[in-house]
């Protein structure tokens, strides 16, 4: 029984690493339309090499990159720009998180679901 | 009982992004022993604004920061470098986590203590 | 005559990597009112260690700051705030450069001066 | 005449921009041998995006990568792995720039080329 309980709360903290990885790294990263898609499969690529990670989705909000593109015809990857999952197993346990933005909160959110 | 066990598995996902979201942020950041100081700083400042963080504490390792220092003076940090540890506090249960790097597995370890 | 003409060229190189570094580096950190110093002060530190800086300056927009915040408290650090300026020195010839938000454009300008 | 050469110093500034903006914001991600290709092509576009880029080849060193592969498989990204070259084009002006790792300095050296 204890050890299933370290493997959730394990399971929760890989989850979290995950999520916190992601965003610190590519905030900042130049992007449009033209390259949403490789940004989104490279950052997912990422997530999928760290330990535990069974699946990985990142989704870049194509509607908000338009309305918040420079006169340079991109933008640095922001958070109201990022939507992720990620599932995570430790042992038999599964994590599952996600990333998205609050407008509301002006913060880019991430719980476990 | 279960919201217990829910804000442990909470706080250990709030204490993984903190890690995750401080190697990601700072890996890259030119380092010597000049601002290791400052930069150690800086980045406990930075965890220390995020939900849930109690304390935190970041030591750069000065040892091997001169063993592996460039040409240049400095280096770019990197994992053998960093040392970290976060507590963060979700209702009353507190988690706490490390990263630090193990030479065997040439891997910047986090993992919850 | 060449040869200053080459170094003028490399002092250009040299403030644009600066510059460049800067943004990328830090973008994504988190800031409020309480560590806007001591981050300045990290990102200043990190420039100067860089070849041929002679000086760095970092200020982030306190005023931008406050009405960008998240509920949370604090913000990702992003272009809209950051304001540097770097000279570099190659041979006897200067470079100066800076980086500033321009609000019309919704772009971190990045220009010699 | 001036404008030729004001054009020449801005296209210098331009080149060092991209290769620092590169270095810092990819440095710290995940890759392996299987992300390596998607990630090149993440960050070739990405600087593809950025004003006056006229081409970008980014190429990420794979038998060093073999070599220090951590016991997970995968490695965070440094400045041993990464070659990367850029042109710009200001006005009539190309300037072509390079990041490589010189193994003697221990450092990612960029030039003028």
């Amino acid at each position: 029984m204890k050890d299933v309980v370290n493997e959730e709360k394990i399971a929760c903290f890989e989850a979290g690493i995950k999520l916190g990885a992601l965003f610190h790294q590519f905030v900042g990263a130049p992007v449009s339309l033209e390259n949403a898609r490789i940004l989104e499969m490279a950052m997912e690529s990422c997530m999928r090499l760290q330990p535990f990670v069974v699946s990985a989705e990142v989704k870049i909000d194509r509607e908000r990159l338009k309305e918040m593109v420079s006169s340079f015809g991109y933008i640095s990857l922001s958070g109201e720009l990022i939507r992720a999952r990620v599932t995570v197993k430790v042992g038999e346990t599964l994590a599952r998180a996600e990333l998205y933005w609050d407008d509301e909160k002006k913060y880019p959110m991430m719980r476990l679901i």
